[in-house]
């Protein structure tokens, strides 16, 4: 089959078509989306080597559970051991043996088919398109901030990045009815988001000193972590959604002083995402902006960069 | 008054006695402890200049508030306005008009008295020294460790710093039954904490891995907050006791993708110190190093760093 192979270099090529255990399902993969990760990657980031790619949707055409062939699934991306301390605790995101699509020790979904233990998937809805299904997985951790730290109906909840991530967090505020403001330096795309959303352009370089109870970092820069450090109350919390390039310098005493929480968080739950989408309440196709077919890969990760969503079509 | 100035240089000298308003007191100071923040001060800390010192006994000396007079006592050490969004919501340290004797635009307590106002003050039982008096403002900054992060009876907690605040911590720890692993340079000072406390000297550069589910970073440098991040568990928890005094680069990577939380924890509450020293719980009088009159305060400064607990008798 083909795929898109990173070993230090990105190529597609001509690998064998992987085979399912009895645990596992062969998925042929109908669409999938570039994620700031992949790009990543392929500067070397997790040291990873195999086929790229973790954000699809397909359909199951081989398993052992022969109700699912035929059926179309997105897959969530980590795949625990199930017997350590971690996963017999629920967090199999956690799992101390894990390997994760096409990010850590597994291939991934930027190929004809992908292989996934058929405990990783979930039916989408006929009513929930492919280029919205692409989407379960970022807008399963959007939702998730709202998993890691409690919103009160008095908390002022800041966003800061409007790049997919920080848009998606917004798209998912707003369909919990979570009042919030968003910083970001791409003012055209704020037309996207819901129009209560308060919306401040980072260019005027605005005082957001010590106002918000909830700051949201989704920047995965330097910046953006001290912009949050600076925005966020007393006894505030700032939630990190992002990973960073490089080893940021943080103003901790600011973090002691202060009594401020810093609240990592991750990959979050399929079911919530897809059933957010099969009620409309999110509308992240918007999102998209351009589809490439699986033979201009290269040139679709080349266009990516700086681009909001660059979806495939295998 | 004679009292110990910092303003660029530190020196004795003598200034007018300080004249309390009507919902304050003037108070005689017995000891004073010297902590790491007076240190950082005389380095430039918080750009403060004034009469340095916020760990002190001393007796009430005047007093709307006569039943008062000739009480033992000790002070709190935040200042707040009584009337902002943080004071009306029970957060006085976090006042945003906040001042702290000898720390932040108000005088402190190495002088022959200090002001403060009387709903600062707690009285200290006549069971409780004036030794053991002075270790009330950082022992209640330690048992805040435990107001912070919730210790279940299954948490593996290390405490990572055997200096003053670290070994009180330890204590503290102690003496509500918490288990715990203390990390620390000066294994001679292992001695001095509980026998159930398993303890680690960091020369042997022990392998902490991914082991514990709460780690209270009490160092303040860059080499403990990273040790920090490689002990604690995913999605475990790691208190910031300190500041510090250069700003550290910080793994946010590793918080983000582990789902780590990092909970800022400063000033606790004196009634739980004072009531677990009248218990006899904790005996922090075994940190104090060595005790120079008022008189030699500027030989105390320079015999501190390093030291443990160093005391001032006015």
């Amino acid at each position: 089959m083909k795929a898109l192979v990173f070993d230090g270099s990105l190529h597609l090529e001509e690998i064998n078509l992987p085979q399912p255990r009895q645990d596992e399902a062969l998925i042929r993969v109908k669409l999938a989306g570039i994620c700031n990760t992949d790009l990543e990657i392929t500067k070397g980031y997790m040291d990873f080597s195999g086929v790229l790619g973790h954000e699809f949707v397909g359909v199951v055409d081989l398993c052992s559970d022969e109700t699912l062939i035929g059926k179309r699934v997105v897959g969530e991306i980590n795949v625990a051991c199930g017997s350590c301390e971690y996963c017999m605790n629920g967090m199999k995101k956690h799992c101390s043996d894990l390997s994760v699509i096409g990010i850590n020790n597994r291939d991934g979904c930027f190929a004809e088919f992908v292989v996934l233990p058929i405990d990783n998937l979930h039916l989408i809805p006929e009513t929930v398109p492919d280029e919205e299904a692409t989407f379960v997985e970022p807008l399963a951790a959007a939702y998730h901030v709202f998993e890691s730290v409690w919103v009160k109906p008095s908390s002022m909840v800041l966003i800061i990045g409007d790049g997919k991530l920080g848009l998606l967090i917004s798209m998912a505020a707003s369909s919990l009815g979570i009042e919030h403001t968003m910083v970001g330096r791409h003012p055209e795309r704020f037309a996207m988001l819901d129009s209560n959303v308060n919306t401040i352009s980072s260019e005027g370089q605005p005082d957001l000193k010590s106002c918000y109870d909830i700051v949201i970092e989704a920047t995965g820069n330097e910046q953006g972590m001290a912009l949050a450090l600076s925005a966020v109350k007393p006894a505030g919390t700032i939630v990190l959604k992002s990973t960073y390039s490089h080893i940021p310098n943080v103003d901790l005493s600011r973090v002691a002083v202060n009594e401020l929480k810093i609240v990592g968080s991750r990959c979050g739950r399929f079911e919530d995402a897809i059933r957010f989408l099969e009620k409309k309440s999110v509308k992240p196709v918007q999102l998209i902006d351009r589809i490439f077919p699986f033979d201009n890969a290269l040139e679709a990760f080349d266009y990516a960069p700086g681009h909001l969503k660059v979806l495939l079509r295998m």
